[in-house]
């Protein structure tokens, strides 16, 4: 086996392992739960990470290979048409079969019958197969973070008010925030996919982060850190989300219709302000980076700062050169936490995806590759809003400058943050 | 212990055991599903009925009795304004806990402090305390009925169509369906409460069977049984859910809204009819009940028919010199069968819930009971219509010839079927 | 001519021209409001009642009479299918064609022609054509009260406050509430229909009314009066529309949902309460029926006052002795308004009409006729509850003790008011 | 009187004229539809145009100015929140009131003080005035179009398919479709305004075009004319309303919930195309430009073609040097038809929007303006795409190379269409 197979393969161990891992201390009625349309239960993540890889590799290059069951085909399809149709995603909760304890059966059968389709010495589709093997592994820890947010939501809804992570948060003062000014002018973007022949897990990038083209930036200034909770609660009790002006129309029809008067998970007794977390329900501190917020109130916010938040292409001109390390997926950690760090462009990656301003749409000569995979991302390059940067449910390894992440802009049940900005 | 002591202890124990032997079979995952906001989480029925016998026993009457769980009151309380708020009915599958472990655990420590209470000899609450006592049970076999209809409705959403009941079920040839003449007249219908202090598990009544009161009944006849699969088919394959001129207004709605073209559960498969039951995936057998069908669907059949379906009182006049037995729930099976009986007023009681033209209102006289318990029935008594006779799915010694059923004109999930009458 | 085909002509004339009388200081954009689905646009009022005449009466009975507009048929059908498809009911008020003046040509051309109809003497369907004439007429008559409270429901929406009636309404005090006893017992009810031969206009009944039948009344009492408006205020400022515990369930999910306060188009400001009526915004009268309450209302409001609504049938028992006169439409008066007369059963007809707790079904007996006119009644007897006793909408001459009116628990934009009742 | 101000006022004249203009030939009831909430009635048009004057220019500017009417300001406010709340838009066509001539009045009596106040010499505040004045005439301009199209789906709905133009549209041969090629590079896109001092009608652009901007375009090809409905009966017939793989995941969405078949308006009859125009109900004509496309269909159909649409910056890089003119709004034409034109880039202006796969974003540098009249534009920067070119509908002089339209991807009323691009 070649290095690169290795590495591919201690990879493969590693980050299937973890999806597991994160199932620790749960229940197996917890990894039932399915709060709303937009989430799956955690079994069913276990699973549908499992069936790309049957789909996508065993299926097709697998000699001799026998489905799992023949079943599993439609209900762990989340959305590629071109395999066929899919059990309807709001109703995932109620496969209460295949248990949890066969589901775990599945992730061990499929990813034995992968490691031997590795043992097979160069076989000519080996290129492909590391190719998809790399771009599944990348899908598992995008389940990874989906599987930490979909679970608080859903723990969120019970008044008993589980714990998922029992270790204490660590706090630390906020520090003041400043601008940094950046010039712009031409620059290059995005990053071009890796010849598959050559693809490790460490080079590898999903298809809508490229083709890397050229742009032009006028001169922008950035803020060192995101927006904290502290700052935001101010916006709270100026009456934000009672006044229009600050709003774009569709974010304000969304606040009268939900009926927001705060971040997502927030409650407030008396004169302070409580979340729940994945670490409990806490009083929230001020110094750390506020989250689950939509975009429009990320918006509303920087209205109302008077400022406004990154383009996508600034967000990544700055990030460029910066290491894609931080507050990320640790063991002890699933919330994000104020910084021990002094000065700097801090807290680019981890703890918050940060909204951007920019549409996701395709890159200029962006195409979807042929076949099912290219439903992978194209087909939802419409109506969703770029967000970069990772967050603490991100697994490290990862995150990086060009990585794309995507909502809607109503969406707020993710590790979603603000990072503001404005004109030069 | 006097002997009314003896006998309500014993039936306690029987019936809360039952409860518990009903998911003997399932998973966990079964317990949790919540196919629709009208059904329950097996889970949820275990705790709902412990709850109630704590809420309506144990705390007003057990001294020193420390709750369970304060915020088991919230979580488990169904529809008691008077007890306080409730946890919102469509999202009972999102309480992952307390777990299926820890409602057992619950459901005996309840039942271990009811016995204890039983135990006191003559306290003066006594009667009240049995009267709450044996109303509980009746409650908790109400709810076994549900726990079997609504695990049903949430398996059939399951493509891998799990079986509940591996027994196999009975068959017989379907006799001819003839009708019985009733001359009606003058007659007494519905039945007093017993006097609490009196009051056994074999007398009793729910409080919306009384007063017991005068009526008049037209002369009238009935079918000899209940409409069965063939004749139903037949109403199928006339076009008879696509013509409106048999369905009422609301029924019309229904259909076109729902796309109803056959009762719930049902697939055609070329020439042939299947049916989801709690045996598994099966044909349909012609000669037995049809079940599943909403009362819409019942008085299309019967307006195709040029007949009409039962009035309560004249349902109940019949019924009242007929000894309440039938197929009700047996172990090894849970599905409607056809008849074995040659003559007589075949299948009364049992196989299936026979809808009646009658709105399900208050009796004259009828006042409901002072307090939370007096939302028991009271409340419904409007929009909902009648239906008589228990099912394959109603615990044996809970059916009387005065016992009230309701349901909403569109429902289909229970074992509600159809027995035709007419004017003479 | 016969005596009674001269009447029947006159009647014809006075009725068809009084739905026209209706609109008189209206403007053609008033004409064509639909507030919601429930109501209709009045000019569509004025076609579908000539539509009614042309399709049962012209189009078989009239010798080669061609229709008016061969699409007329699908704009103007209301709900009956033997005829055909209907143009969706919610979107009528999109047919800005045919015009008001072009709806106004089409009465006019059906009247000529229903007229010259009538002039063939002794024609041998001249009881069907005759019955149905009469049929028309009271269908009519029906559509002049909806005419009335449709605009009422639409002009209510328009900031502009606008006055269909500028007659400035009677008061007078309020008079106490007593309650006269009544024995009960065996009694008939009901109203057969006469002789298609022999009809005239005040002799019709709808098919709804009978058979006549027998029937058996426990003793009870009835309020002599309506529920006033004072006495609804009391229950408001009691807090009856945030006590669940007076309100059946759906009734008080109906109150959560609607965010009912009061009655449908009273405001309060400050101590006093107002009402938009067809006179105008006015302060509401303390002295006059409350009206414009839904049966769940009604039913709340006997409950918090320990009592109950009337049987329908104790209602026809009490009304039967009673000349069928009031508070019906009159040229200066369309709101219901207090009563001068100083004892006696009051305002049992007019004013309001009288919800009963009694669900609408049809009488033993009761079968539709065969055809699209058996549509007119009977596919609506499910889900809907019966009002008695006309309203100050209601056409002087067209109510009866017979007389049943139907709607939905949660309609309230009917002149639909409370009479109380108790058992004895 | 100024030579600017004397042009002013000619176009106010010509313009406030056109409006009234295109309600000729309709009936007061035409004027009263609101088929959906997107649409408003053309009344409240007249009205909404004429609270903008008066809002925005007479209440602030005109000396002892009354208010036509209070309540007007509640009534025709759009979305104005630092004027005030709005009545509920989709209750528009509940305004029976004012009626049409009260609407009318309403409009002379506005423009009359309008007038006044541009006699006024030299006031300070006069190019204030005037650039609102030149503001409220584009804004007049745009509900032109909208009466439109507003019209055009209201009647669409009336199954007597009432003819708004009763002239026979042109038709001609179609070409073929070619594409030209662009180098792109460094290019300046959108804008500025000019000083309000200066302020021409011709010289006007809204705030959303600028500032103007320097951006990067990669090379690409653009089709020289919109597809037409020749090519898009290709892709229906080829069964793109059934393949998912064309559709980006909310278009599919979209197709499936809508049933959409074909564009807005067509019936296929037989092996015929149809559709609705607002010169009648008329065969589709190949060689014309297919409209009423939403983005999503858009799309689908380049994704079919394997082609995609234009960005902005590419359509206004084409069109920049191009004349802005083309079939715009003719008294004798309200539907796109084909081109006579032999060779270069047709129909770039007129006959139909052309969808963009941009969305519509602020541009680098823009800041809506201050106070009220900044929510005209900057807040809808969200949620929406890009449309550029205008239509048939669009009054002729509204339109220029930099004019961004915006519409939400699913909305397929407006004159859309679309024109082909490539990367090279």
């Amino acid at each position: 086996m070649d290095e690169h197979a290795a590495l591919i393969r201690s990879r493969f161990c590693e980050i299937r392992q973890h999806s597991e891992a994160l199932c620790e201390g749960l229940d197996v009625e917890d990894l039932c739960l399915q709060g709303m349309a937009d989430t799956s239960p955690l079994k069913w993540h276990l699973a549908h990470t499992t069936w790309f890889f049957e789909t996508f590799i065993l299926k097709p290059f697998a000699r001799h290979y026998q489905p799992y069951n023949e079943r599993f085909e439609y209900l762990f399809n989340s959305y590629y048409n071109a395999v066929g149709r899919q059990y309807p995603r709001p109703l995932r909760h109620m496969l209460s079969r295949p248990t949890v304890t066969e589901v775990l059966a599945y992730r061990a059968a499929v990813d034995e019958a992968v490691q031997a389709l590795l043992d097979v010495p160069s076989a000519p589709e080996q290129s492909e197969i590391r190719h998809r093997l790399v771009l599944g592994l990348n899908h598992e820890q995008q389940h990874q973070e989906l599987m930490l947010t979909d679970l608080k939501y859903c723990l969120s809804l019970n008044p008993l008010q589980p714990v998922y992570n029992h270790a204490e948060l660590p706090t630390s003062g906020a520090g003041g925030l400043t601008f940094s000014e950046f010039e712009g002018g031409d620059c290059e973007l995005g990053m071009n996919q890796v010849d598959p022949a050559r693809i490790t897990p460490g080079s590898f990038s999903f298809d809508n982060e490229g083709p890397r083209h050229r742009s032009w930036l006028a001169p922008f200034a950035v803020a060192d850190r995101p927006v904290n909770n502290g700052e935001f609660i101010e916006f709270v009790e100026a009456g934000g989300y009672r006044s229009p002006q600050w709003w774009h129309s569709d974010g304000w029809a969304a606040v009268q219709t939900e009926q927001w008067q705060m971040p997502l998970y927030w409650q407030r007794e008396g004169q302070r302000y409580y979340a729940f977390t994945l670490h409990g329900y806490l009083e929230v501190d001020p110094a750390a980076p506020v989250c689950h917020v939509s975009l429009y109130e990320a918006l509303a916010f920087a209205a109302w700062r008077g400022l406004r938040l990154c383009r996508e292409g600034e967000w990544e001109h700055v990030a460029s050169g910066v290491k894609p390390d931080g507050n990320l997926w640790r063991r002890n950690c699933q919330h994000p936490t104020s910084d021990r760090a002094e000065s700097g462009m801090r807290q680019l990656y981890g703890d918050v995806w940060e909204w951007t301003q920019s549409a996701y749409s395709p890159y200029p000569g962006y195409r979807p590759q042929a076949g099912a995979l290219g439903e992978y991302n194209g087909k939802f390059m419409l109506n969703q809003m770029v967000l970069r940067g990772g967050s603490v449910a991100t697994p490290p390894g990862h995150i990086r400058a060009t990585y794309r992440n995507f909502f809607y802009p109503a969406d707020r049940w993710q590790f979603s943050g603000i990072r503001l900005a404005q004109d030069l």
